[in-house]
Parts: structure tokens; C-alpha cells; sequence
């Protein structure tokens, strides 16, 4: 984690002190892509995403599998940092096989991470691109889902404890923790699980869980599904379209997981109750 | 608020019920303007936005504003639902004297209220727009800022107080709730606000206080200084972009404002500490 310095003014019951507060740092990160077009490479602005530094390879493959640019690792000839370091600018060059115009010209905009949708111009064009989750073949009992706070509480960064950042754990079906991200926005941390997992070759993720320590919204939905999770859990509660969208889809959503408890909205048949 | 029910499954301590589930509604609204290019007027897709169903028209309003395609009220001649209703698309027309390809040149790309920069090509973008603020005349006492969380807690449903939507409070010097606004999105919240206040002719909002449940993020604070606010107070942590910006452009950042404390990020000049 990536945390910023400052000195601040801190007031409690009536008694103001000066102070250095310690916080999540917050930048913008420029995509940008190198592909071909008939015989040349173009170089094209991708996307602009606020992101916490650290993790930038693993948050623009992420970003380009979960937008549909890329299909694994294997699209990706190189990547690398431009300007000086600390670098806000990443540089992705993709496979001479990816038809990145097709891609452009079919999602008709710029891409965002922050919502899942920005740049896309019409409200029909949000779904198209979510794969249906094809049933798997295992359940986990409710123990599994309960022990997950726990997994999260003994790896994540004392910061995030605090509740200044998310986090993305990647979970496997026998309980054992396989990445964990955080960031100041959720989709970057979940981009960073995938992308991570996309450049170790684990896709697709079907057997795996996501658990999120934020709140469970379609964005996450989307992005787990295009990376091939089955099943998706959060410590917060779900938006009624990361409901409905799990549900048309095939994924298993569970919410408010914590102190013992939770609630399943979608694909109950992958848990034993 | 607008809600959904779902049937779910609620675990708890081994025991497993059916229950009916009421959360937060999540779809996109589809933003489109009506602009005049020479003698005629052209429609286009401006924006899709994740939000919470209501208050869609001071949504449109507050996100054209805080992108500044508009400067107030009067750039705007009309606005429709379209399709059915419940409508998830509403449609814009803007003044003659909006120049919406040069805004639209400006901007290069589309529009997303999510992050506040998507569609911006690059990162100098982001900053571009952000007007300065100029020193306010007036301070509030550390009893203004203790107050706020009551404020919101009085007005704010009961839903909200569960955790599962961010509200918006515009609050005057004299410590009375101008307007109030929930959605899933903060910066949703925040463009309801700012929207609202603009087709009230309250612009700019120099002599208001904005009040955010969520953290204090740096699209809050670019969305606020859009619509000419001096300070910016929020439930949850500031992230450190939001903490350079606001003291690059002289807005005053007061964050954890709960339980009796807070600390002040940037322009304590306009406390009495």
C-alpha cells in the first residue's frame, strides 16, 4: 500500500492539535495501448483511472480482460512504465492477434474502470459483454464463507483495517488465500486480483472465490464474471442490479458477510444450507 | 429511496431462513443532450451513469454542471424522460448559446460521473477544469462542523443509516439543511445536490457547506469546487489526491467528522480552531 503524508489539524471535544495523518494515496493512472492496424503499431489512449500506486501492471491487465480487450496473458506482448518513476503512465503492447479497432468500434467510446460503463453509449451495451457463468461442479459449506473475514482480517494492511481502502482477496475452494489487493476504489482492487491471476495463467477463475470488503456492486459482478468467477462474496451489502445481473448470469452472490453471518441473493445451489 | 425486494437466504449461527430482502435500486440512466450545431439541433449520447432511481432530472443537471458543459440554469431549455416510465434515459436540450462541440473537443470523449475523468484522454485533463477558489469571508465555529453528523442523521432514511447508500447534504452557515440526497454512487449524491441547488438559481455555492456520509474523495472535491463550494466535510477519510487538490485550489477539507472530532485536511482559515 501506497500512503501519503500530511500534517493536518485534528479537533476532539474541544481540544485542537496539530497532527501527521497517514493516508491511502489516490493518482491517476493513464492506460495506453500499442496495437496493430493493418501492417503498423498505433499508440492509443486507453483509459484514465484514479488508482492507489502500486500494483499498475496487475491493474492494467486486469482492466483490459475485464473490459473484453484481451483474453488472457497471451495478448500481451510487453508492458512498461512511461516517464519517470514513480510512473502514472503504463504502456501495454498487445498481440499482433488482437483486433483492437473491432473492439474499440464495438464498445464506441472510452473505457473506465471506475463504473464498468463509462465510455459505453448505451445502456444495451453494459450487458452485452457479461459471459453466462456455466454451473460448476462443486458446493462449499456455509464454514467456508464464514471463515472468510478472518482470511482477510490476518493478511490485509493495518490501514486497511481502518476502513481506508478495499480489498480483493482471491480465495481457493480449500480455503487458501492466492492474492490479495487493496486500493482506494474497488474495481482497482478487484482488477488487480484478475490481473494478477490473468499474468499467472490461473484463468479461468471458476473455481476460485472472489471476497470483496467493500460493498458487492454490479461493477464487481461484471468484472468477476468476465475473469470466469462462479461465486462472489463482500462484506457489505449487494445493489439490486449486481442481484438481478448475478442472478440472469449464474453467479453465486453472497453479502453481508460478517460476525457469523451472511446473505446469499444468487446461485444458493453452490452452497451446502 | 427507491428499493427492491429479493427473495434471499439469511445465515446465521448454523441456522438458515428464507427471507425477503429490501436493497438499494442500481441502473444506468442513460444522459443525452439536444444541441445546436450552426442551424440545427443534434442529438447525442453524453453519459451512462450507475445510479439510484429518483431525482434523475437534478442528477443530469448537477453532472453537466460539475463537467462543465453548463455554467447554470439558463443553459438549459428542456429536459424529458424517454421510453416508458419508469424511464432510465433523459434527454437534455441545451441552450443555444451552449457550445457543445467545443466543450466536447475540450473534453475529448465521453462523460462518466463515476470517477469524475473517464473519458478524459489524459492525465493533465483531469485538473484542467477545476476552477480556484477565491477566499470566502466567513468562518464556522468546531460546533458547526460537530452538528453535521446529527443534521444528516435526522433527515437521512432509514435505510441510509443501515450503510447501504451515501447521502449528500447541502447545509447553510446557519447550520439549516438546504437539501439532502442518497444514492449508491456518492458522486451521484453529490450531482443530485449540485443539481438540485442550480435549477434553485443558488449557484455558486459559496456560502454553503456540503456534507458527504462516504469518504472525501477527490471527484468530490473537483465536483464541488465545479459548483463554487469552499467546503467539503465527509463521515470518511479524505484520499490524498483529494487532500493536494483541495489545497491547491483553497477548498477546505474537514474529514472523520464523527463521535465529537475531525480533522481538517486543508483551509483551516476558515474554522475557529
Amino acid at each position: 500500500m501506497t500512503f501519503r503524508g500530511f500534517e493536518i489539524k485534528r479537533y476532539q471535544d474541544g481540544v485542537v492539535e496539530r497532527a501527521l495523518d497517514s493516508i491511502a494515496a489516490e493518482e491517476p493512472l493513464a492506460i495506453r495501448v500499442l496495437h496493430w492496424r493493418k501492417d503498423s503499431q498505433q499508440a492509443e489512449n486507453l483509459a484514465v483511472t484514479m488508482r492507489t500506486p502500486g500494483a499498475d501492471r496487475e491493474l492494467a491487465v486486469g482492466l483490459l480482460l475485464t473490459e473484453g480487450v484481451i483474453q488472457g496473458s497471451a495478448d500481451i506482448v510487453d508492458m512498461r512504465a512511461l516517464g519517470v518513476e514513480p510512473s502514472n503512465e503504463i504502456l501495454v503492447e498487445l498481440d499482433r492477434s488482437v483486433d483492437f479497432d473491432e473492439w474499440r468500434q464495438r464498445r464506441n467510446g472510452f473505457v473506465s474502470s471506475s463504473c464498468g460503463v463509462c465510455g459505453k453509449a448505451s445502456v444495451e451495451q453494459i450487458e452485452l459483454v457479461i459471459p453466462q457463468a456455466t454451473a460448476a461442479e462443486w458446493r462449499v459449506n456455509a464454514g467456508f464463507i464464514e471463515a472468510l473475514p478472518a482470511i482477510l482480517d490476518s493478511h490485509q494492511s493495518t490501514f486497511h483495517q481502518t476502513g481506508g481502502v478495499h480489498a480483493a482477496a482471491l480465495v481457493s475452494l480449500d480455503g487458501t488465500l492466492v492474492s490479495l489487493f487493496e486500493d482506494i476504489g474497488r474495481h482497482n482492487a478487484l482488477d488487480k486480483v484478475i490481473g494478477s491471476a490473468t499474468l499467472a495463467g490461473l484463468l479461468p477463475l471458476d473455481r476460485h472465490v472472489v471476497f470483496m470488503s467493500s460493498r458487492g456492486s454490479f461493477e464487481l459482478v461484471q468484472k468477476a464474471a468476465m475473469a470466469g468467477v462462479r461465486m462472489l462474496a463482500s462484506v457489505g451489502g449487494p445493489s439490486s442490479l449486481a442481484v438481478e445481473t448475478a442472478r440472469r448470469i449464474g453467479i453465486t452472490l453472497v453479502c453481508f458477510v460478517r460476525d457469523g453471518r451472511f446473505n446469499v441473493y444468487s446461485g444458493d445451489w453452490r452452497l451446502n444450507l
